[in-house]
C-alpha cells in the first residue's frame, strides 16, 4: 500500500456520502422490497418509443450524436423544452435554456456561480438531501425555512426573513411542487407570497422542479417561474430546474435550467470546465422523442399510473393510522409519514429490513431539527402487488417493534 | 427588464469563458477552414460499429440503459475499462475506476476533493485552457513548468520544486502524452524523474490523457500511472484521467479516472453530487463497442489517419519555415508552432481569418510568460485537401502581414 498521506479540501476531509445511495446495499438482496428511491417503475419507461426515438436520432443526423455539441445544448432539443416549458405556462425561448446533464448539474452549476463560501442558503425543512449534501460541501451556511402539509409555510418564512439582517441570505432552494420528500405542493397564493418575500429581501430563489409534471390529483399551479410575470419585483429571480429524468428516462442524463442571462452566461462558463457539453447523442434522442409527441400522450398515462400507485399504497396503509399519520400527495413519487407510535424510524427501518422491506428514514431530509418519527415511503418503483406486501412487511415491522395498530 | 443586482461568486464576478469556444463563432462562416480544435473529423467515427453497439446494448438490457446506474460506472464498462488500461501497460482492476462524464468531469472532482482555494498548483507552461480554467476558478494559484520540445524539463521542475517551501505545491497537473497544446510526449527518463520527484516533495500528479492511444510514430512509453509500480514512493501519487472522447466519439461523453481507493471514494461523494451518474445508455453503448473488440482494429487505422493528416500539414508548412517553426508530434492531434517573422500570432490570426482559415493563438494555454509568437495548428478535424487548401491560406495570412517566406 502507498505511504502517500492525503490532504484534501475542506469539504472533502471526512465526507458522507448520500444516506440514500447507502441504502442500496440493501437493494440487491433477494426479496427485497424498495419503497426508498424516487426510480420510475420498470413497466413506465417507453421502451418503444424510446427505442425508434434512439434508432431515428442516429439515422438522421449520425455526427452530430457523436460529435462534441454546444455547451448551452443542441438547438433541436432546445425548442423541443421551450415548447415543454410554454405547455407548463411559462413563457421561454430556447434562449433562456441549458441543457444540463441532469437537473443535478443544473443545481451544482447554479451554487457555483451563485454561492461564496459561508454565505446563508434558506432550504425547505426537510429537503432532498443531494441539495443539501452539495449546498454543504460548497461550504454554505444552511438555514431551514419551516413547512406544514402545504410546503413552505410562508408567514413563517416572513418572519424568518424579517428577523434577519437584510442581505444575509441571497438565496433559496425549494421543490414547490411535489416535493422531495414531503410530496407537498405548495398553493397558489404562498407562490406569490414567495415570490413578493423575494422581492422585498432580495432572494434569488432555485426551483427544482423534477416532478411537476406528475399531478395525479387536483389543479395545475403555475411554477414560481411562470408566476414571477405575476409579481412586482420577482421577474428575473427564479432559477428553474427541471428534468426529463422523471417523466422519461432517468439514462439519458438529460436535465434543463431557465435562468436570466447574467446567471445563464456564467453557467456555461462553469459547464465548460465541468463537462463541456451534455451528450449530444443522449439530446438528439431526447429531442426526437419529444418532437414525436410521445411524451404528451405519456404524461397523462404516467400520472394515471403513478395514482393508481400512490392510491394503493395509501389504501395499504390506511390500516396502519394508529402507528403511521401519513400526507397524501397530489402527485410525484412520494408520501411522507411519521411514527406515532413513539418509535422512531431507523428503528422501524432496521425492523423492516428483517421483513425485507426498505424505505428512508427522514433524519438526512432534515438540514437541522431532525424529525426522528419521520419517514418518506415511494411508491413509485415498485409494482401493485408489490406495495401490497411492502405494506404488510410494514405492518409485521411495527409488531416486530412490539406495536400493532389499535 | 429585471431590476435585479445579481451578486455571483467571486470567481464568477467577471469570469472569461474558454478563449478557443469563442472561435466557434467563425466555424460557421461559410468556407472557413478550421485548424482551431482538436476534434475527431467525421470520416475518422465508427458509425456502423456505433450504430450496432446502440442497437445492441438497447436490444439486450433496456431498462439499464434507461435507469439510474451507480456512481462508479456500470460494472459492464468498468470491466471493459479495466481491459483497455492493461493493453496500455497500467494494471488496473475494474474497482479502481470511476466512468465520469467526459475526462474534463474527472479534472473537476479531483479539484473539488483535492484542493483547497489558494493553493498552489503546478503546470506545464504553455497547457489544455480548460485545465487552467477550472484550476482558476477554483482558487487555485497556478504555477507554471517550463517544457521545451520533449515536454516538461525535468531538470528545471527539480530546480523549481527546490526552491519552493516544501509543501507550498501539492499538485501537478500534466499531459505528459501528446500534450495538448504541443503535441509532446514526455520521454520515459523524464517521466521516472517527475515520478521521483512527486515521491521527494510529497506532489500528487493528474496525468491527463486522452491523446495517449493515438501514437503515430516512435515507441511507446508507458504512463506515469504505469511508471509509479517502478519508482519508489511514487505509488498512489498518480490520478489518471482518459477518454474516449478522442479514440470513439465525443458525444458519448464518456471518460474515465483511476486513482487510489481514498480519493476515489471522494470523488464519488462529489458526483453524487454533480451529475449522479454518467448516463447509463452511454455507458452501455461503449461497453458493447469495446466488448465487440472494434476499438483494438480501429486504432492503428485511426492512427494512420492522424499520421498522414500530419504529416501532410507538417509537408505544406515545409516551404513556411523560415516564417513558422513546427514541433511534429509523435502522436495526437497538433502541432504547436511559433512564428520567427517577428509578427505576433494575433496579428497572424486576424489575417488569417480574413483568409477564411482559423487555428488557435498560442496565449490562451499559457499560464503565464506568454509566448505571443506561439499558436497551436490541429490537423485532425480538416480532410487532406482542407489541410493543402488551409496551409496555402496560412501562407496568404503571412503574405497580408507583409511578410513573405525567404
Amino acid at each position: 500500500m502507498p505511504d502517500v498521506h492525503y490532504r484534501f479540501s475542506p469539504a472533502f476531509q471526512a465526507p458522507t456520502g448520500s444516506a440514500i445511495r447507502e441504502l442500496f446495499k440493501y437493494l440487491s438482496l433477494p426479496g427485497m422490497i424498495s419503497f426508498a428511491g424516487g426510480y420510475p417503475p420498470p413497466e413506465f419507461f417507453d421502451r418503444e418509443g424510446l427505442r425508434l426515438a434512439a434508432e431515428r436520432a442516429f439515422a438522421e443526423a449520425p455526427l452530430d450524436c457523436l460529435q462534441y455539441g454546444a455547451t448551452e445544448g443542441l438547438p433541436v432539443l432546445r425548442e423541443q423544452l421551450a415548447g415543454l416549458m410554454l405547455r407548463r405556462g411559462a413563457s421561454v425561448c430556447a434562449d433562456d435554456i441549458v441543457v444540463t446533464t441532469g437537473s443535478q448539474q443544473g443545481l451544482d452549476l447554479l451554487i457555483r456561480v451563485l454561492l461564496e463560501p459561508g454565505q446563508s442558503v434558506l432550504v425547505e425543512r426537510p429537503t432532498y438531501p443531494a441539495a443539501l449534501q452539495a449546498l454543504r460541501m460548497a461550504g454554505a451556511q444552511v438555514l431551514s425555512a419551516a413547512t406544514d402539509a402545504e410546503g413552505l409555510d410562508t408567514d413563517a418564512l416572513a418572519a424568518q426573513l424579517a428577523a434577519l439582517p437584510r442581505g444575509q441570505v441571497r438565496l433559496l432552494y425549494c421543490v414547490p411542487t411535489f416535493a422531495n420528500p414531503t410530496g407537498a405542493c405548495l398553493p397558489l397564493a404562498r407562490r406569490l407570497q414567495v415570490l413578493a418575500l423575494a422581492a422585498r429581501h432580495d432572494l434569488l430563489i432555485i426551483e427544482d422542479d423534477p416532478y411537476g409534471a406528475l399531478r395525479f390529483s387536483g389543479a395545475e399551479v403555475p411554477s414560481l417561474l411562470a408566476l414571477s410575470r405575476e409579481v412586482e419585483g420577482s421577474v428575473g429571480r427564479v432559477m428553474h430546474l427541471a428534468s426529463l429524468s422523471k417523466v422519461l428516462a432517468p439514462g439519458l442524463r438529460v436535465g434543463w435550467m431557465v435562468a436570466p442571462a447574467a446567471v445563464r452566461q456564467r453557467c456555461l462558463i462553469a459547464k465548460q470546465t465541468v463537462d463541456l457539453c451534455t451528450s449530444p447523442w443522449a439530446q438528439r434522442i431526447a429531442a426526437h422523442y419529444l418532437a414525436s409527441g410521445a411524451l404528451q400522450q405519456a404524461l397523462p398515462v404516467l400520472a394515471a399510473g403513478y395514482r393508481e400507485k400512490c392510491q394503493r399504497m395509501l389504501a395499504g396503509l390506511e390500516p396502519l393510522e394508529s402507528l403511521l399519520s401519513v400526507s397524501p400527495p397530489a402527485g410525484g413519487m412520494f408520501i411522507w409519514a411519521r411514527c406515532r407510535a413513539g418509535i422512531d424510524a431507523q428503528t422501524l427501518f432496521n425492523a423492516a429490513v428483517a421483513e425485507n422491506l426498505v424505505f428512508v428514514p427522514g433524519a438526512p431530509f432534515h438540514p437541522d431539527q431532525p424529525d426522528p418519527s419521520s419517514l418518506r415511503l415511494s411508491f413509485a418503483a415498485p409494482s401493485l402487488e408489490q406495495i401490497d406486501r411492502g405494506v404488510e412487511r410494514l405492518r409485521r415491522a411495527f409488531e416486530r417493534c412490539g406495536i400493532v395498530p389499535n
